[in-house]
Parts: structure tokens; C-alpha cells; sequence
């Protein structure tokens, strides 16, 4: 089948993206969007836009039978889902099929299958890949202090309807688990419908490494390489490179190889991410989760393979084969992304809504930005508050890092707060020039006292001023908001 | 010895562009511009403008001695000639040793060298690298027709002090030599001051094949693959690609070895472009001429290796080694610029300076656009008229061409008169969608009354327009041009 006209169920960045990349194959697009982004960049970019409802996500962007019915009103033949949102919805998927509109991802079952994170735990076990020692669903304070006994402390506590750091909880000593069991039922449930918990071995000095895989519709699974998403703000990444730094050989071909394993033998259709995490102290590396969808990150992919993913995602859907074997692929360079987001660093990165009065983004060979913004755009308050995703690809880490030092340093935003800051902070950081960081780090950088954005020895702006109040995380009840 | 300061020695997108290049590797910069350029995007961006005189390139960036003498008073201990303009100057390269001042380029002995392509054709042959049969200087009508005895006809004459098609005349009857010839010298003497004549044999079915060399101080030399640049407008290159496409391995490698031993034998420091003419009924190349300085379409390289070209000549001029040997040099996917000029293709390319009301260039993953331009510029009438060069990658040469098309459709200019309707109907042409291009293909479809705007099947418009006048070739006497 070919596909030739397409909505776009999303918003923001990624909806610029997919319009982008359906152009370039040719196919029309209409985006979905809500009361709030009807005259948003995506929007006219594309072929059409689609109200499908008010501003609050929850009537639009999260609505799946309203986006369904979108596609099949605006004639679309299929439905590109970006990332978050209802992205790993397996009703969505499902509708669609159901409606004659072809879905861009995995098929409805694999969502909801990798969905559930205890479940695919159990595949990747059964596949022979290693996962962390831990539990599946622990239903009582009991139960979970029996894992407790057998894993030993510390252990994480996850949401098995989870992903993206919500209700996530390390439990170091065995007298916080009662509360911290309610607290993450509590915020599962909230957050997923969904309150079951599972334990697994928590590991603390660790680093987040994933691998981008893509199958077709006939069997075949290649990986484009791994990504290190190591540096994370609880739990949400902020920076992100391909490929792995500072991994030794044997590792990064043990985690491209299980990414394979598991994907094949799951019978995995579309561009998915395996997520491992590494324990630096064991030279060990466990399965984490699959994400059924286009991750934010994926330009560092792009940039060091030279495959434009979003639009083999749609090769894919219209049923074509995989156009690159695996030796096929080749890697290049280095290539590093920074999340812009509109926050308030000082202030425990507070959403920081409203209106850009100047954008003035860098420019130049290798440095890629994909945003939706533009001067005199109005941030909404309604969704996540990523700005803009900075990319950079040097010829290796030590020039991607300084053309991302220079990118950020020439980066200006006014009219709202942004992490601009902070990233040029974190760039800068010892840790992260030397690929030795760990998946703790920025928590540990921004844990009070800490003022990151104090210049060593002294600040020549007075004395600093005391901290601002430390708000808990408020944020983690936001929608649209991804890992 | 490091380089801390550079001075800019040109203007328009190539200054742009060596300032960011600077300012990736901590260097400072001062742009030379004159009046007209005072409030140029390379001005706003670099540390520091100095004014170097008038408007008038050869009160300006004609002026080596002017120059050398502003790199000296702002203290830059580095000066960038860019391309065109005194990038090949031997005195320029010269000047600026004796002031202490590094030159981002070979030594003024080898651009002297090269700069005559007499000698040039000497040297190639003396390191058994093919050269077309001609002549060495020809100083008088019977000299000629002596060649053209030996060689046979039709010829191709040249200036020996030339480059970038001016002087150059084809001679295809034997009685056309006495006002060619006249015509020809006077042509070299008014554009260089000299008048030296050679001949070569002319390639009818031709294509312009080019490779990228890079030189250190050490005596290492390296390629980074060829261009084909075979669509060229009274040779000026209009469309350049790499690799290039539909070209036997045998001749790729060939052409390949030929370049770098040339370069090698030359003893050749820093960046520079040896150029050859691929005969595509013999399946033979030949030598022409080596360029010793950046060229215009480098950035195609750039995309199909990922090394940054101008970052390596500042590398290379400070006295590093050459940081890739041959085998780390990873040539992936396939990468096309066209050059937008400010002309109006319908009165024979005339140019069309003037300002620009309204600037919206297409963006996107894969898609750089090197420029000075934005919108409210004022596009001098002293220089040539290059307002930008837009540059696609793709995983293939069908993506490639593909998204070139897409860009090319979505840049949108206004209030001056550009060859962005000529660069889609080019890019649309079946002999460069089958890659079957030779170099004389666009003089062919513009000559008149070809008419490249019209559609296949009749023209909604009404019944064509007489064809504008044919003015001639006022334009080769401009300043600044390059090939």
C-alpha cells in the first residue's frame, strides 16, 4: 500500500518534524491540532490543520476516538502518533486498524505488550537477555519486603503501566517501604490508571544507554546504534549522544546485539528503542524497557547514520522492506542533543509559559535545531515545556562538545526562562567532558544548596542570594511529557 | 604555533561561514569589509568589522597590500582569503609571511605555481598524471594553427593566467583561429593582466569531475572525494554534488590517485581542489588546473564525510598535523548545493541586485544553507551575485534529489530576481535525475529560443512571450567571480 495522506496526532516539535518528513516523500499531511495550536508552526507547515478540541490535552491530544475520527473526516489513509501523548496507546493503534487507517508504529498487541513493563521484562528473560534481579507485581508492603529479603537493598520501585520516571522510588532502607509503596501506587495510579508496582535492583552508578532499532513488516530488525542518556534530571533526560561514550567494545556490542535479539525475535515492526541500563562498577548491562515509537532524541541517530528515521517509519507502515541491511549502516562522528526547555532552573526548573519576545537560535555547518518556536510565539501552559531540541555532529566527541558549547552560548531566548543555562552548566561539567557520568548526576547538581550556575570563585554579581523553596515535583503530574 | 585572531580577507557567505568555523575553535575574528558591507551579517556575527576602503572590490577586497596592513593594525596573527577576490593571489600569500602574518593556504610559490595553467599542465604531466593534448604558450595565429595541425580540431582556448571560463573560447573551424584568437587574449589581458594563450583539445561529451585534497606541513596528503560538477553556465558551476554520480569505479579511483599524487608530489599544504575533465565516450580523464584555495561547493564534502573543511585549513595553517589518514575518512549518502544567485534567468541571467523584502529559506533535517542574506538585505551591486548556497544530504542520490526538490520548491525571495525557477527546472531535467549530464548541457537548454520555464504541455499562462534580448557576456568582467 502507499500512504498518502497522513495526520499527524501530535504537537510541538515532533509535529513540525513528521510534516517535514512527509514532504519529503511526497505525502500530504493534516495536523490534529487543539483550540491552542491552531496557528502553530506545524499547522502551517502542513497541507491542513484539524482542530480536534480544546486546549486541555486530555480533549485533544489524548483523545483517541477523537483522533480517529479526525483521520478518517480529513480522508488520511494513515496516523503518525510523534512521541508521548497517546504515542503508546494500544487503543489508538487499535482504532485505527480498526477504521482503515494504517497506524505509523508496532502493531497494537506489541504496544501494549512492551507497555506493560513487568511483561516485557518477562520476554526479554525469556529471550535470553539479561534484566535486573527483581520482582513482577508486588500487590503488598509484604510481598515487597519478601523481595526485599531475596534482591537485597537498595531496590527501585516502578509502575508497571510506567516509563518516562513517573512513581519511580529507591528504596534504601527496609523501614521507607511501607511509605514509599503507597506513595508509588498512589502516583501510578494517577498517573497511569494503573497502580500495580514492581521492584528491580537499583543501581547507582549507572548509565542510561539505548539502542535505536527498525524492523519492516517481513522479519527484518537492524539497530542504528546506541544513544547514552545518562545525564537526567529525575529521570527526565536532558542531554543525549550517539554513540556511547566511553563504553568498552565488548559492552556496546553485548547491548546492540540483545536490542536485535530482542526486537527480532518479538517480531518487532517500526523504529523502537531498547533501553538497557549499565552498571559502570560491573561492566554489566540489564534491559530497562522497549519504547513502541520515535524517541525525542532520535536526530543524534540521524546525524551519525544519515538515515532520516521518521521517514523510514513511514516506508515501513506502507509495508516497504527495510531499504539497509545492517552492514549498510554506516557510523560516523559524534553527535550530541541538548532539550531546550522553558523552565526555571533557579526555581527547581519551574514551567516557565508565555510569550518569546526574541529567538534568536545558532546557525552554521552541523548544528541542527527542531523547534517549533519562533519569535513572538506564545508558549502554551497546557503541554510539556520543551522549547527546541539543539543538536550538534562534530567529526568526534571533542568537536561536537565544543561546536555544543559555542551553540548554546549563542543560543537567546527572551521573554520567558529557559534551561539554556543550565545546559551550558552541564556541558561544561568535568563529568560529562570526560564521559564519566552517571545517571544521578544532574539530581546530585541540583539537589539544594547547589547553585549550578555560580562561576568558580565568587560571583561578581554579590553575594548569592539563599535558594529558592524546593516545590516536590509537581511537574510529574503534567501531561505530554516523555522520556 | 596556535592561531588566536584571524582576519576575514572576504565577504558574503564565506565570511559568514570562516567566522563560525572560528568561532568553533576559540579563534577571534575580524571581518574586512568595505563600506558597503559595513553592516553585513559576517560583520554582525564576527568579534570586530574593519573598514578596508570603498565599495568597489578593487578598493577593497582587491587590496592585498590593504589587507595585509588591516590584519596587521587589529593585531590578527592569521588572515582566511576565502574564495574569489585575492584567494589566489601569490602576492596576498606573500605579504602576509613577511608580516608575520599566517596565510590560511598554501605558499605563495605554489598558488603561483598553479595560478598558471601552463605550468600546472607541466607539473601534472611530469608526475604521470594524463593531461588533454595541447600546447604550452601560444603567442601568435600561426603558433595556433600549428597546434591545431598537430592536435587536431576543436580546440579549447584558454588563458594561462585563467580559471573560472574567462578568456576561453571553443575553436571548431580552423579559419574562426585569427578572431578567437584576438578575442581570447584581449579578453585574459583585460581580466588578469595577462594575455597568454594556450590550447587544449576539446571534450564535447564531458563531465567536470573534481576531488578535495588536504596537505599538512608534515608532507601528509589525504582526499576526501570527488565532486561532479557538470552543470555549469558558461563555466560557472551552477549545481555541484558528491559523490559523483554514474561514474565507472575504475575512473573514481583513477581520478582519486591522480589528485592525491599530484598534491603529494607538489609537496601541497592546506585545502585545495584538483580538477579533471572526464571524457564519457573514451571513459578517460584528464588533468585541468588546482585550485589552491576553499572552494564554493566544499560543503557537498563536508556532508558526504562529516569533516568540517575550513576548521581542518585553520588546523593545518596552525601547524597541526593532519588529524585523518585515508582510511578514517568515512564517505557516506550523497549530498547537492545549488547556487542561488541574484539574476533573472529570462534576460539571460542578468543580475538583479537590490533588496530583499521578504526571505524565507526552507529548513529542516539534511538541509544547510550557507548565506549572508536575510530578509531587508540589500544585495550590493558591486560583487557577484551568489545570495546563498543551499545544501541537501541524502541517504542516496534519490533522497538527495528529493529533498532538493522539496527545498528548492519552499525557498521563497522576494523583491529581487533570483535562479531559483531555473535550479527546479534544472534539478527536474531528466539528464540529471539520470545522472547522464555533460557540462555542456545547460548552455544548451538556454540558449535561445529554448524558454526553461515552460511547462511540458502547454502553458496555462497564455501563448510565450518573445524571448528577451541576449545581451552578451557583460558579466565576465565583473569582480569577484569564482568558480
Amino acid at each position: 500500500m502507499a500512504i498518502a495522506r497522513v495526520l499527524v496526532a501530535n504537537r510541538g516539535e515532533i509535529a513540525v518534524r513528521i510534516v517535514r518528513a512527509c514532504q519529503a516523500l511526497d505525502i500530504e499531511t493534516v495536523v490534529a491540532v487543539s483550540d491552542a495550536d491552531r496557528h502553530s508552526l506545524a499547522a502551517r507547515i502542513a497541507d491542513r490543520a484539524f482542530c480536534v478540541g480544546a486546549a486541555s490535552a486530555a480533549e485533544s491530544y489524548l483523545n483517541a476516538p477523537r483522533m480517529v475520527a479526525a483521520a478518517v473526516e480529513t480522508g488520511c489513509d494513515a496516523l503518525h502518533p510523534g512521541y508521548g501523548f497517546l504515542a503508546e496507546s494500544p487503543e489508538l493503534a487499535r482504532l485505527c486498524i480498526d477504521h482503515g487507517v494504517a497506524f505509523v508504529g508496532p502493531s497494537s498487541e506489541q504496544i501494549r505488550q512492551m507497555g506493560n513493563k513487568i511483561e516485557a521484562r518477562v520476554l526479554a528473560r525469556r529471550y535470553g537477555i539479561p534484566t535486573l534481579p527483581g520482582s513482577e507485581k508486588v500487590a503488598s508492603v509484604a510481598e515487597a519486603a519478601a523481595v526485599a529479603e531475596r534482591v537485597g537493598l537498595p531496590l527501585m520501585m516502578k509502575a508497571a503501566a510506567g516509563g518516562g520516571g513517573r512513581g519511580m522510588k529507591i528504596v534504601e532502607r527496609i523501614e521507607d517501604l511501607p511509605g514509599l509503596f503507597a506513595r508509588a501506587s498512589a502516583e501510578a495510579g494517577a498517573a497511569f490508571g494503573d497502580s500495580t508496582i514492581y521492584l528491580e535492583r537499583y543501581i547507582a552508578n549507572a548509565r542510561h544507554v539505548e539502542v535505536q532499532v527498525l524492523g519492516d513488516k517481513f522479519g527484518n530488525v537492524i539497530h542504528l546504534g546506541e544513544r547514552d542518556c545518562s545525564l537526567q534530571r529525575r529521570h527526565q533526560k536532558m542531554v543525549e549522544e550517539a554513540p556511547a561514550p566511553n563504553l568498552p567494545e565488548a559492552l556496546r556490542r553485548g547491548i546492540r546485539d540483545a536490542a536485535v535479539t530482542l526486537a527480532a525475535r518479538f517480531g518487532y515492526e517500526n523504529a523502537g528503542t531498547v533501553e538497557f541500563i549499565v552498571d559502570q562498577d560491573a561492566a554489566a548491562f540489564y534491559f530497562l524497557e522497549m519504547n513502541t515509537r520515535i524517541q525525542v532524541e532520535h536526530p543524534v541517530t540521524e546525524m551519525i547514520t544519515g538515515i532520516d528515521l521518521v521517514q523510514e517509519q513511514f516506508r515501513v507502515a506502507a509495508g516497504e522492506r527495510l531499504r539497509f541491511a545492517q552492514d549498510d549502516v554506516v557510523f560516523r562522528g559524534h553527535a550530541i542533543e541538548c532539550r531546550i526547555n522553558a523552565e526555571l532552573p533557579e526555581a527547581d526548573f519551574r514551567p516557565s509559559p508565555g510569550r518569546i519576545t526574541a529567538w534568536r537560535p545558532p546557525e552554521g555547518p552541523n548544528i541542527r535545531l527542531d523547534t517549533h518556536c519562533h519569535a513572538d510565539y506564545l508558549v502554551p501552559m497546557f503541554y510539556d515545556s520543551m522549547l527546541a531540541k539543539l543538536v550538534v555532529y562534530g567529526s568526534d566527541r571533542a568537536e561536537a562538545i565544543a561546536r555544543m558549547a559555542r551553540a548554546l552560548r549563542r543560543f537567546a531566548v527572551e521573554g520567558i526562562h529557559t534551561t539554556l543555562p543550565f545546559q551550558r552548566f552541564l556541558i561544561d561539567r568535568p563529568e560529562f567532558r570526560d564521559a564519566t557520568m552517571r545517571t544521578t548526576l544532574v539530581d546530585e547538581l541540583t539537589a539544594p544548596p547547589t547553585r549550578f550556575a555560580r562561576p568558580p570563585g565568587g560571583d561578581a554579581r554579590g553575594p548569592a542570594e539563599p535558594d529558592p523553596p524546593h516545590p516536590g515535583s509537581g511537574r510529574a503530574q503534567r501531561l505530554g511529557e516523555r522520556i
